[in-house]
């Protein structure tokens, strides 16, 4: 008789945005006039560039002709992908082989399968708050115990919390921990982690044969040149890290699928060879995957060229503005805000000692407006808000000045 | 410290096409001028059809504007998709609720992850031979022993040998088991299960609540309309069944990368309500993927359109066309040939009672043709040889031409 993977039993229910859905619906109902905008989505709203869309419609073209058509693609992902991501990072002074370069549909089922590749005893640690993936599959996969709802944690994970007092970026773990996820810059909190902070990390990483798992999904939102884009800037990650990133945020390709993980040859763990990890993650991706769309590779080309690449920067700086307008207008109100300088999103302490939850009900009932709960992203999230710069410019505005002139505070 | 998943050390190594690329190299080199033809490919080599093209060309084209621009789509694969999904059952006699279905990138995905959501005591059984996937990806979740080498099988395995005397479609298992998986039709035999022979398997897993994971990929190959292209056509098949489909082989989809899993909410194991395995999976989902692309699931619903289908039909018939042109040629050789006729794949018994290899080899060397040898899709094929119908006509005939002028036998 077939039995379930009782670690799902495990989860905590995927509470946040049903939560959000079922608020929303009942104010909406109580109060049909209000024109509830969204301030807190991490979906893309803006069309995808002309460099971009002439790249897609040239890899839907090369379907259709018996000389260009192409099926089952490179395993790894096309090779003239791989190198021009290859030297991509080398203009940023980053120097990878293509076949560390591993071509996926997106940065969150990489993110999601990382774990599956190592041992189910390690020790996981999490930035508090995180992008909730990370915890979830490694719940899944086993390397937790039972959720504990007094402290909104996992049993046998390790937490590395966020919060004003350390600027947002963790303190070093103080017990071994095997694999650690990392996201700079980050969702929620939208800190960006300095040189020294990665490098400090590295260092542990090195020292204790641990893995940084790296998620850089947002790196191209940098604008701050001191700021590393990606931890392989840092001396000595290569040894210790693994890159995970996307397309998505870079150039809108939250719906067109396409991302990227490195896996550098020179990573070792404590039982293996260089050049082994990467070979297990090739094993991975090509018994549990086929590769990522042949017209989104094409997509992922047409961004890397130089007009591609000016276009998808604008598309940013599109973005970025909303996220100046969004910080200004909080500002003003006298809110704390962080982020949103070199990250696509604001992380709002809640006045006057608040839970999320019950900003979320203010903001909704006083400005229409929604955003999302930090509790939604880890325990340490409890007391904050996150905010978001995707979205269309004039309801950006209108929720910026609808906050201005109607929340109280 | 990181410790590596050791199951992945149990696996055999990805030996049968990276030891196909060796032989090839080699004969290559000492005969240069030898034009070497492959016959034996899982791989679509013609292009698209218009209808499908235009689909996907519309899919590229709404990204570009502001109206119809779609970042992350519905959890489960766009609505409009599901549902037309849902409909194309309906009309085969088969009523489905669109949240039963679940839009992938592809039936090897799919195939690959859905043990996952299922215990790891799980005792799983496999048709010998299989595609290697469904096997490898059991092995690395731990259900496996070692593999032996006198074998060719890894223990804590059931194997279900499919062979001339049972028409290539297996026997029930002797034991219970958990988990079964099956292909109809069946890669790499080409052999279609009767309905008579899905049912004793559905009236097995009912009274073992077992699960069969059922690989319908090659489902339109089917022109006998007496043969089942869904599990679903049984009776009793939503309770223990899972289907697992693609638009790869369907609509020459293996580069664009769209397929569907079908978990019915009737669907229940020993420890499950009904509906919680469809919940499961759809947990699994949307935590592990982030949706197909929405360029792909565009150019789905066109392939489901009236003109869409009429032209994959067309497309289909040409392959099959070229099964007859294999099967007739390979038959006037007097060779012992399966399959061809309702799917995609001959499977060819190797005259003399020789080995799969030593057949390769053969083959190669004298009719400079390429096949693949039955042994690597399990213990069970070896004596027996993959061709497939995949290809450009002329390439099929000049290699055909070539068995019949050249072959000794």
């Amino acid at each position: 008789m077939a039995r379930k993977n009782q670690h799902y039993q495990k989860l905590a229910a995927g509470y946040l945005f049903p939560e959000i859905g079922r608020r929303t619906r009942l104010f909406q109902e109580q109060h049909p006039e209000a024109e509830i905008l969204r301030l807190g989505i991490g979906n893309t709203t803006e069309p995808l560039t002309p460099s971009v869309i002439e790249g897609l419609h040239d890899g839907v073209s090369r379907l259709a002709s018996l000389e260009t058509y192409t099926g089952y693609g490179d395993e790894q992902g096309d090779l003239p992908l791989r190198e021009k991501l290859a030297a991509f990072y080398a203009g940023r002074g980053v120097n990878l082989d293509a076949d560390e370069f591993f071509v996926s549909d997106g940065a969150k089922p990489d993110s999601a399968n990382i774990q599956s590749i190592f041992s189910r005893d390690c020790i996981a640690a999490f930035q508090d708050p995180a992008y909730p993936v990370y915890v979830d599959t490694n719940v899944i996969a086993g390397r937790s115990g039972e959720f504990q709802k007094d402290t909104g944690r996992y049993e046998g994970f390790v937490y590395l919390p966020c919060s004003r007092e350390n600027n947002f970026f963790p303190n070093l773990p103080e017990q071994k921990v095997d694999l650690i996820y990392l996201c700079s810059p980050n969702n929620p909190t939208g800190a960006v982690a300095a040189r020294e902070q990665l490098a400090s990390y590295v260092e542990y990483a090195r020292r204790n044969r641990s893995v940084l798992i790296f998620d850089a999904s947002y790196a191209e939102y940098i604008s701050d040149p001191a700021l590393p884009k990606s931890i392989f800037e840092i001396e000595g990650a290569k040894e210790c890290a693994i890159e995970i990133n996307s397309f998505s945020k870079f150039a809108g390709f939250t719906g067109v699928r396409l991302g990227w993980t490195i896996v550098p040859k020179d990573l070792v763990i404590e039982d293996s060879e260089p050049g082994e990890i990467n070979h297990m993650w090739f094993r991975r991706q090509t018994t549990f995957f086929n590769g990522a769309s042949n017209i989104a590779q094409r997509g992922g080309l047409a961004v890397l060229s130089d007009a591609g690449l000016q276009e998808c920067r604008e598309l940013i700086q599109y973005y970025m503005n909303n996220a100046s307008i969004i910080r200004e207008g909080l500002l003003s109100k006298g809110l704390e805000v962080y982020g949103g300088s070199n990250a696509p999103y604001l992380w709002l302490k809640t006045p006057g000692n608040m839970t999320s939850w019950e900003f979320f009900d203010k903001l909704l009932e006083e400005a229409w407006v929604i955003g999302t709960p930090g509790v939604g992203f880890g325990p340490a999230g409890e007391g904050y808000f996150r905010l978001s710069a995707f979205g269309h410019r004039e309801v950006v505005e209108t929720a910026v000045g609808r906050i201005q002139s109607r929340l109280k505070i």
